[in-house]
């Protein structure tokens, strides 16, 4: 009865939301979900945190600016400044989690039919919002060390695809390959943005979960090392994984003209994002709270990425392949016989989730791939859960190990 | 350097955010902000409530349901029945502020070209998102009724212009005009929009702010009495104006296959509104808190409108027309002798400042009008802003009276 002729006006469900259903069930040990582990949340800095805050109401409770509360995006340049990125506060702005960063971005940069390129596979939230935007979506494929960067290049060098507008990356612990960009790439995906003149854009909301490894600068940081290179970084972070998501605070480092583009259309599209959290989250970033804290939700991930690479090994042997992550959130595999689709209807039998890897893919999926969450479910949790796992692929028929 | 070639790229800044540079002069009195009262915010019961919506952490830190909290929904739905204008939790909802809700239902409903009916004058940020959806804006004259049915009727029947898709109006309290809509004419604009079969989007974040006079139901609660009108009606409402505006909580009411599409667009857009802000209002509603402080803040804006339209009488007698509101936080008015423009340099000058009305218009600016809202400043201070209004017309060398 309606005439839905908008682009919006259809957008398909999110692959991902479509196992929540199956949550609710009692016993369900979920891979699936992306979110970070409740009980790891700093609830008592927080609520010392919320108590400041209150202390100013007004800050609280009155609309705030646009751009972003001043003494948090103060907060937010030292902890970019912390993170070896400086930036300067014309640069940033506050979003509603990194998503509305990622919606303010593609609003006032991509055209109808404009070339966008992705890793493949990539955060299926992402793909939406290209789709919706009436992007053309171009894939790069991704291995152990992220993006193929010289794929790329040689893409571009052969003139076998439109220069594009920009491209998406997660370089660090990406989602959903848990992968992380070399510094080599890194240094050559910049020089490729100055020569080609595209915008990167860098989702970086797991950087900080580092468990293993050597840091690798972010592409931002990096683009003191290549001249020219700074004009096409825009950086996306968020306190959601850190801290916590029912902040809700995002926040973009662009450039400061498409920055100040970007708060322009914030102020058509929600005003301001809640000043109220925005305080709570400048108190607690003020007092070291987040320093403090982390090494507590690092070291719980750890034990959990271990827990349950370990016992991926141990059941599921030669039947799965996949590389462990160094931080992050995410374990994606491939399973040796079976596609995912066929497993995951066992796999809700034995009340174990994960996430088919098809959802990850614009083109060309991957039907033996599948993707792991370990950050919520408990050490033992993740056990059983992989032995359930073990038990719904005997239950296929295909042979293990 | 970078080709912003998106429709979305090159909005123009709200014409009214221009002005707030010259808030922070030293002893400027502000008639120009939509912003309420700051000293009318209920600090003690949202303290309550942020201590109660916290004793349960987990809420308010992890991710929250696209549509919004359950709890708050469901106040929200008593909310509404309270106002005479039930609702079912598929119809509901919650946003960023209703400034979201209208980005959602623009990017849902309108294509580039469609036509859209607004009121004129009109709130600017409306105007803004219709222009950056590429809509074709067709605007109908208000009066003391508010919308000027008849005209938009004979528009229709005439075939001056196409039906539109949808219809914007703020009929209580219009924010510029204050002017409250007919019950006679909502129930001839809902019978208008059953026959030409378009959308009528209510924004009401005043409604409860009457001081004066008697109540007239929402569009919404009429759709009762008017066969076949519920399908083509979509509420917006907020908590901004009558708890506060650093909540960031609105609503959206809409047929559920209009609501569903809005909650899938969510999903890109945000995931979700802070979690955390709701809990809190969730808290505050189910205590009645609304319910004990609204008294206050409109018995206070009672006093602050009287003391405005009494010092404008007073001070600057037929040298401005304008009619009294019955609610809301704006005067509308009208100079007798001199274009607003003229004007706002000399009230500047004078530490006094207001929004001229061209700011309000789409097209045929009316360069005599002007707007005022008395909700933030002091009673004391209203008149001393008065004052230097009519100093600030002397100045022009315009005659005054």
């Amino acid at each position: 009865m309606y005439a839905f002729t908008s682009p919006f006006a259809n957008p398909a469900g999110s692959p991902i939301r479509e196992l929540f259903k199956y949550l609710s069930e009692p016993g369900m040990i979920s891979f699936a979900g992306g979110y970070p582990a409740s009980d790891l949340f700093d609830v008592d800095g927080l609520a010392a945190a919320q108590t400041r805050a209150f202390a100013q109401p007004t800050r609280c409770l009155q609309y705030g600016p646009t751009d972003g509360l001043a003494e948090l995006k103060a907060q937010l340049i030292l902890l970019m400044a912390s993170r070896g990125a400086p930036c300067a506060a014309e640069e940033l702005l506050v979003t509603t989690g990194s998503q509305q960063g990622l919606d303010l971005l593609l609003r006032v940069m991509v055209a109808p039919g404009d070339v966008v390129v992705t890793e493949q596979p990539a955060y299926p939230a992402t793909l939406q919002a290209l789709r919706l935007q009436q992007a053309k979506i171009v894939t790069v494929p991704v291995d152990a060390d992220g993006l193929n960067v010289d794929h790329l290049s040689a893409l571009l060098r052969e003139g076998k695809i439109a220069v594009p507008k920009l491209l998406y990356t997660v370089p660090t612990f990406a989602n959903p390959t848990g992968a992380t960009l070399s510094r080599e790439r890194r240094i050559a995906l910049l020089k490729l943005a100055v020569e080609y003149r595209f915008l990167i854009v860098e989702d970086d909301p797991y950087g900080d979960l580092r468990f293993a490894g050597e840091t690798v600068p972010t592409l931002l940081g990096l683009t003191a090392e290549v001249p020219g290179s700074r004009d096409w970084v825009v950086h996306f972070s968020s306190l959601s994984k850190v801290v916590a998501p029912g902040l809700r605070v995002g926040w973009t480092v662009a450039p400061p003209e498409i920055a100040r583009r970007c708060v322009v259309a914030k102020q058509t599209v929600d005003l301001c994002s809640v000043p109220w959290t925005q305080a709570i989250a400048a108190e607690y970033l003020a007092d070291g709270a987040l320093t403090r804290h982390l090494p507590k939700i690092t070291e719980a991930y750890r034990r959990k990425c271990d827990a349950m690479c370990g016992a991926l090994r141990d059941k599921l042997g030669d039947a799965i392949q996949f590389h462990a992550p160094q931080g992050g959130m995410f374990v994606w595999a491939r399973l040796a016989a079976v596609k995912t689709s066929e497993l995951l209807p066992h796999a809700i039998a034995q009340k174990v989730l994960f996430v088919p890897g098809t959802a990850f893919f614009a083109e060309h999926a991957d039907e033996a791939s599948l993707r792991l969450s370990f950050a919520a479910p408990a050490v033992t949790a993740i056990e059983d859960g992989v032995a359930r796992l073990a038990r719904a692929m005997d239950a296929t028929g295909k042979k293990i190990g």
